[in-house]
């Protein structure tokens, strides 16, 4: 099959995370999408400039007019920002016909009324999952997981560098320039944090999902916003004690015969979820009405998950291009000639930490025995409890949580375990494992 | 545009939560998916049985073959479970070029290899993100929304009544005796409740997870399963001493050249997201390269739920059922013609709660004062705090969060609380708001 050109607008970090993934990635998307997306031309503007990612084969102009125009390019990706360029670039894209991928919350907040009645009207799609919650597919869930219930309300931590910041001010007791400032050190917050620390982003991305949660124009200008910089590190205090944090959220609910948008900080339980977001993680929730509560986390910004939900539009995009069934979304999400075999790990071969708790005649020396094994089949323990609980009689129960090793090295050592005369039978054997939030 | 003329089989708990959920939101489906998807047919055991749902306009039968060869039908909902009668009929229905929508794991993990093969050979789809964690929609994340990264694990808690019995164990101490027979009063737990605390449930769910993830067949039979019937409550306080939770999780890995495929008990630590994830709720973890770590959060069970998945794969194949433009995901989630501009809610009508800190003067009778303009203002304490700290010198700190109320009437009483000799300038506001995790 023919393959699909795209021409790239801004090769910054979002545009090069972009190149680096199709690239990186470009078998196993192949796998997926069935059909070669290759990027074949970029506008920069400056040709000399050093790039974060290779170029090769790749024509690049600082023209980006030139490729909204290019008859050979079928998709536009449109990474520039901001909001007038961008307007103009991707409404020239859409009349000439080419579908438009966008990170720009901005422009789509602003300008999404009138992009897609042109859209519509040119026959073309614009797609922006990138533009809300960088990497999770939070636009998709709502739009096409959710699509069969009356969303009730959403609620939001839709801006990583205000909650970086808040999670600063509560872990160090930092007070909010202090936090600013180390966001800005650490690339989080830009040089203006603006359009983070006043809620003005957020209100961007709240506009889009306010939008598609009740199929309501997009309505920026007319959500309530407020931002973090007259939070106190002593609020935050005052809240914890009380069993709150403190939570910078954008809310859209329903109310009778009118809708609520608002962005500003908020106090929630601590037990909630949201309330457990920490850093420049993002996470929404979503209420439907037959689904109840849904929750998605992840990363709100940066090149690797913002190009990862661009490929992912732009995945889309090319499947919707295809009137044939070869581009629909395979059964088992790779081409069914493209499903391999590979062999799955028995279970000597997993590596985790373990857990196990072992019932053993409480004499002088057990202890060291069983740590003696261990040591003899070179596993280190974690953690090490000795519990005398009147339902083991004489005996002890010892648990230990070990490093993380090789299942057959721990299955060697119960055997060896099990030989020691004062084991009693009834080993409890579980796996540890870590999950990076 | 012609009506999509739905066939189901099955009349049960999902089946009667799909039925009302397609007649209790028609209209917000409607104005989303654009076209009118009426069900039919219904193939139920017994005709004379009381239904959960109301049956006008559908011809029932007890002879599914009928729903699946009627010619008039265009899409089956295969919601009867189970393995051998279910595979015949969907099978039958691919062979009538039917499309299929089902929410079975056991027939997708045991036959989805065959199942897939046969719908590509006769064109048509067959859809299931209802068969793993309920009203999340976890497949369409995967295969979609993530498609353009390597995934190098996932990690979820992928049976509802597993978890329900594990969070009653440490709440209440319970044993999984106890904890089981809870489960079983609630509903949440079968007669025989083998496939879920047995693990073969999550294993059925682990296998379709890890093909979309990874790229391979199904793997059922390859998948190490172990389940929670040997965790005591002695475990889960011992593992909490060294800071760690037991959750049943799947877990799919991808290591050098292999696969792993693993079902079973896991310490987490108690900071992890999974690790909070409590009673009949699911959560899964997905770790993509470029996206990093991402989770989806929601009830994993349920017809409310259950039935959101397969009316959005309902929607989903409708949508793949047109060739024209006015078939596609609309840019805003509803069709143009159906976006309406709903009011938008000034923040004097607000209804939630409030925290403020106020700085004062340390007079007898000034909380008694604040506390009785609350109350002319009808406006109820949650919770109350003074603090004298040395940066207020002689004033003191009223910090108080209220129950919820309209905002008008908060903004009322900080006009009167401004009136009062002992109040000093700046008072602090914020929001608190609930969300039912």
């Amino acid at each position: 099959m023919k393959p699909v050109n795209v021409g790239l607008l801004g090769l910054g970090t979002v545009g090069a995370g972009t190149v680096n993934l199709l690239a990186n990635n470009a078998k196993e998307i192949g796998r997926r999408a069935g059909r070669v997306v290759r990027i074949t031309h970029a506008a920069v503007q400056n040709l000399d400039k050093p790039r974060e990612c290779p170029t090769d084969g790749i024509t690049l102009t600082t023209d980006p007019f030139a490729v909204v125009n290019d008859p050979d390019i079928d998709v536009v990706l449109e990474l520039i920002g901001g909001e007038d360029d961008a307007y103009k670039l991707v409404m020239a894209a859409i009349e000439q016909g080419k579908h438009v991928v966008t990170a720009n919350k901005h422009l789509i907040a602003l300008h999404g009324n009138e992009i897609f009645a042109a859209a519509d009207k040119h026959d073309v799609v614009v797609t922006f999952e990138a533009a809300v919650a960088g990497g999770i597919p939070i636009i998709k869930a709502i739009r096409e997981g959710l699509a069969a219930n009356h969303i009730e309300w959403l609620a939001g931590i839709i801006n990583g560098t205000g909650n970086f910041i808040l999670s600063q001010m509560k872990f160090e007791g930092a007070d909010f320039a202090e936090a600013l400032a180390e966001a800005q050190a650490l690339g989080y917050a830009e040089a203006d944090p603006t359009f983070d620390v006043d809620g003005i982003d957020a209100a961007h991305k709240l506009a889009i999902l306010g939008s598609i949660a009740f199929g309501i124009p997009l309505s920026f200008d007319r959500i309530y916003t407020q931002g973090i910089r007259g939070i106190h590190a002593d609020d935050i205090a005052y809240a914890e004690e009380m069993g709150y944090r403190i939570k910078h959220l954008g809310i859209a609910r329903r109310n009778d015969g009118s809708i609520e948008l608002r962005v500003h900080p908020t106090l929630v339980s601590e037990k909630a979820l949201l309330a457990n977001v920490e850093g420049e993680k993002n996470a929404v929730m979503v209420y439907g009405d037959a689904v109840g509560p849904t929750v998605y986390y992840g990363a709100g910004a940066g090149a690797g998950p913002t190009a990862s939900a661009v490929v992912a539009d732009l995945i889309d995009t090319v499947r919707m291009m295809s009137v044939d069934p070869t581009g629909r979304v395979p059964h088992l999400a790779f081409q069914p000639d493209q499903i391999t075999d590979t062999p799955i790990l028995g279970n000597e071969g997993f590596f985790c930490g373990h857990y196990f708790r072992v019932q053993v005649a409480d004499e002088p020396g057990v202890m060291s025995r069983i740590t003696g094994l261990l040591a003899q089949h070179e596993i280190s323990i974690e953690a090490i409890l000795q519990k005398d609980p009147e339902t083991a009689g004489d005996d002890a129960l010892i648990i230990i949580v070990t490093k993380p090793v090789i299942e057959g090295q721990v299955m060697k050592f119960f055997d060896s375990l099990d030989d020691l005369p004062e084991t009693r039978p009834g080993l409890v054997h579980m796996r540890v494992a870590q999950f990076e939030d």
